[in-house]
Parts: C-alpha cells; sequence; structure tokens
C-alpha cells in the first residue's frame, strides 16, 4: 500500500494534489499549519488523514510517525508544497520566506532522513531564474540570480535536496513553475481584482500599467504534470522540469478587462505606469515547457483560458 | 576614508587578507568567533581592529557599530569568509554547514542592510557546481547541483545575495574557489598528511587511490585575484568569478610524495582502492578561470609549487 505525505496539502495546490491523489485510490496524509490552508479545502479526507501543525516545530513533525508506521518506508512519498506562496508578503521581510520557504524544506529533509524516507517531490518556482529579460528560460539555463527573496529560498531549497540527493535520496524530482490558478486560491492578481471591485464596482486599480505578460496555468493542468512525473522512471540524478503554458501568455489588462466583464461591466480600469507591479515581481518572461512536453504532458487551458475558468470558479465558490 | 570589515577575519584566508588589507594601508576590523580562527594569526591588528563574536548573535553582531560609526555607510567594505570551511566535517551533519556557512550570510545581511552597507565581497566554492565529471567549468555553467552540504549552503548563500542585491546591496561580488592552500592551514589534505607522518613516520595512509587530480590555487594567489576584483568597476549586476589555477592540477599521490620527501622519505605510502575520497568529494574536475584572467590576473604558482610552498611553510610555521 503507497501512502503519500503532502506537506502544504491543505493549501491552494496542496488540496488539489490530495484529492487527485485520493481519487486514485492512494492514501494521503496532509500535514499543514493552516496558516494560507483551510480545513474546508480538505473535506474529502477524515480527521485522521490530516495532521495541523508546524514543520518547523519538531513536536508537530514527529506527530507524523505513528500515522505511517505501517508502510514501509519504501512505500511513502513525501510532497513538499509548503511555503509562504505570497511572494509579495517577503519582499520587505526575508524571514518570513526564510522560515516558511526554506526552514520547512529543511526540517522535511531531517524528518526524512530520520524515517528513512527517500523519495520527495518537490514545488519550486520560475523565481529562481531570477529575471531573464527575453532569453527563453530552459531547465539547463544558467545563472540563476533570483530577484525576490522567494526565489532566492526555493533555489536554496533546491540546493540541500540535491544534497540530500547525494547523501540519502533516492528519489527527488522539482519542479518550477510560474503562476498558477484555480481555485481554492488563497491570493494572487484574480483574486486581488475581484476583491477590489467587491470593495468599489465603479473603479479597479491596476499595480503597474496592465502590459505585463505573463503565462498562467490552470493548477489542473499542473497537476497532470507532477503526476506525470510521478508515474514515470526518471534517469538523471535529479530531475527538474519547467511546467508553465505554452502560449505567449496574457497581459495584465486583459486579466483586469475579464475579471471586470464578469463582476462590474461599466466598472473603470485604472492603470499604473510602471511596467513592474512591485520588487521582485518579473514583468515578462519566456517559459520552455518542451522537457516536460516530451513525457507527453499537454496543458488543456490557454492562459487566458485558466484565467477565465478561475474566475468564475472563485465566484461561484464563495 | 575606507573601511574593511573581515568576517572570519581571523581564519585562514581571513588573516592572510586581513593583512593585505591592512599593508594597503586600509582600515580593517576582523569580526572572528575564533571557532577555526586564532588570535594568532592576526598579530598584526590592535585589540581594538578584532571583535570576537559569533555573526549568528545579534548582540555579538550589533558590536560593530560602535566600531564604524566614524565611517560613511558608503566607504565600508564588507569582506564575508565566514564559513565551516572544513567540508569534510558537513558531510554528516548538515546543521554544521546551515549555521556556519549559511545562517552567517544571512545575518551579515541583516546587519547590512540595518547600517545601509552596501558592498559585500563574498567568498563562495567551486562546490557550489556540484560533480561536473569531464564539463569545463565556468561561472555560465547550469545544472548546479552540489551534492555536499557545504556547497548547498554556499549556494543557498549566493541565491540570498542575489535577492538582496536587487534590495538593498549596490554591489556584490561573489568568488567561487576550490581548494587553496598556504599558512595559517586550518584543514586540508597537506596539514593531514603532515600529521599522519609525525603521528607515525613510516606510513602515510592515503583516503581514495591516490589518483584524484584538483588543481590548487596559493593563497597570495587567490588574493590578488579578490584584489583585484575590489579594485575594478563591474558591469554585471551580480558578477561571479571563478578563481583557481590555471594547470591540469595535481594528484593526491603527487601531494602525498611531496610531503614524504619532505618530512620522512622512507615512509610507504599506502593507498586506498577508491577514486573518491570521502562523500561529497568531487574526485576531478576541469575550471575555467578565463574570466578573471581577462581582468589581468595570473597566478604565480602552479598547483604543484603551491603544494610545495604550502609544505615549507607549515613546516616553517611550527
Amino acid at each position: 500500500m503507497k501512502m503519500n505525505i503532502v506537506f502544504g496539502g491543505a493549501g491552494f495546490i496542496g488540496s488539489n494534489l490530495s484529492r487527485k491523489l485520493k481519487d486514485q485510490g492512494q492514501q494521503v496524509l496532509v500535514f499543514d499549519d493552516m496558516s494560507l490552508g483551510t480545513k474546508a479545502n480538505i473535506d474529502f479526507l477524515n480527521n485522521d488523514q490530516v495532521i495541523i501543525g508546524d514543520i518547523n516545530n519538531t513536536n508537530d513533525i514527529n506527530r507524523i510517525s505513528a500515522q505511517i508506521e505501517t508502510f514501509l518506508p519504501e512505500d511513502i512519498t513525501i510532497w513538499h508544497l509548503a511555503a509562504n506562496s505570497d511572494i509579495v508578503s517577503g519582499v520587505n521581510d526575508s524571514e518570513v520566506d526564510f522560515v516558511k520557504t526554506f526552514l520547512t524544506t529543511q526540517n522535511i529533509l531531517k524528518f526524512m532522513k530520520k524515517h528513512e524516507l527517500k523519495r520527495i517531490f518537490f514545488s519550486s518556482t520560475s523565481a529562481v531564474y531570477g529575471d531573464k529579460g527575453e532569453e527563453l528560460i530552459k531547465e539547463t539555463s544558467s545563472n540563476l540570480h533570483p530577484i525576490s527573496n522567494y526565489g532566492a529560498y526555493k533555489l536554496a531549497s533546491e540546493a540541500i535536496i540535491s544534497a540530500a540527493r547525494e547523501d540519502f535520496l533516492h528519489e527527488a524530482v522539482i519542479f518550477r513553475f510560474p503562476n498558477v490558478v484555480g481555485t481554492p486560491a488563497t491570493h494572487g492578481v484574480i483574486l486581488d481584482f475581484i476583491q477590489k471591485l467587491k470593495d468599489n464596482k465603479d473603479e479597479l486599480a491596476v499595480l503597474g500599467n496592465g502590459t505585463q505578460q505573463k503565462s498562467y496555468l490552470h493548477v489542473d493542468d499542473l497537476l497532470s504534470a507532477m503526476l506525470l512525473c510521478e508515474g514515470v522512471e526518471h534517469f538523471e540524478r535529479l530531475p527538474i522540469f519547467n511546467i508553465g503554458n505554452i502560449d505567449d501568455g496574457t497581459s495584465v489588462a486583459k486579466i483586469a478587462e475579464s475579471v471586470v466583464s464578469y463582476m462590474s461591466p461599466d466598472a473603470n480600469i485604472k492603470y499604473g505606469d510602471q511596467p513592474r507591479g512591485w520588487k521582485g515581481d518579473i514583468p515578462r518572461f519566456k517559459y520552455d515547457v518542451t522537457k516536460i512536453q516530451q513525457l507527453g504532458w499537454q496543458p488543456k487551458y490557454s492562459s487566458l483560458a485558466a484565467i477565465k475558468k478561475t474566475i468564475t470558479q472563485i465566484i461561484q465558490y464563495e
């Protein structure tokens, strides 16, 4: 019998992953501190499939032991999706990402080593690449110089996973993905716009000048990629996969227009005058995903389709 | 008036750097916890030019404030050479490198941000590249997957320096260097061999089969490269320099033979049967240093000459 421990399993991506794993008939144990995750996100699990605790608290993480003692270490897979996923909050305070994005990785690795768990799938980010301008970003791109604390601590996490792979891990797969949309969203531009229009139905103020073009991936497409990678044999020591959409993305202006057209068609959209919304944001980048495509993966939704699906999902979800 | 704060300034490389800066007529303040460094290494400094303390202790690092208050922030340069430089000790216990190699970087950056210090020169390592086999290692090499905790936490340090460069740093230069030899050595293969021959003048047991070929740089050559980089204007956002020797290196067998010929010509050298000496070690690699050479730098000593000079220096030093 296989067991999956999903760290951050009550959050946006984690809860979707946990549901899919459960639907596949697999055992799931969610570990989450409920800082961004919620019980409602995982209402499909029983109480004994959820541990509320802090990864960085030894007593808390050790509570997992009792839940996994009937499984062989080699039948246990770790999914590490715990992080401060709200990049903006880490811009001015590096402590947030240090504790939530980096120390979580370190303590998960310690837990794994102690229990001889050897298989981890790690959610990293396209932010590890830094600002690559017009360069096509491949997994093999060089000069990874993150410009946000979030990107830096994710890259730091990758580095210690690499060392652990040499030490005790048998399999470690890293996913680097940019903006993922869907429900239950905890943050992000769509939720932000919806909230602003709720506060003031006549005007939507946009950070930046609206020309920022980004690719967005729907969480369903992200999960099909992650689960595909889980099911195949890898021949690299440390397989890394870019996961992102295959179109040129969509602009902030298009997202703003979509939200306005759903919620308040007469609202006025007010743009800033800078191309970059906030320090550490990367206005536009080209993302190569041919490596994951070569495994047979294709996204179902374009960037704009993913955005529009998410808008309706958020409105329905409430 | 310029001020240099040298973290790890009482250690092997740090004390040599501090001496050179002082010889150039610059102000120097050494900060060191004396875990690997010693007062004897910096006997050329006055007491008020040395702070003994732990970078990770806020009270300790804040003691620097009083020493720098007469300097303008823009006249202060940080040299960060504090680390667990004994890679082997971090192989089985990631905590050592986490605390001494990574948290030191994080806390130095916090201190710099607080005091609006914007200029840092950071000693990283060739270990950030991982095991590249026969690939020529350039600063622009991709897939940096360290195989030691030391390499992982140095790469993690680079990542947060990159984010800090976006946040508040005006200049950050990273040096990646492999094995540096010279005095006052705190660890390493030469010191190890000398100690073994002292313990038993008839036999020298070598980890690995002796074929490991590595390039060694004398600390004098390393410092001429670092000081060169300090004196020129850089046009990259985050300049990174490989610093290493330009020859094909020398083998462990040659080092063993050199130590034996100096100390105990009749001793028997006994080799292991594996090419790799210890987990996390990289038996051989090719290191590209054309970037630093293009600034006009050349090493004075070949790998073997650096080794031989160091052997005589260690023996004289004692």
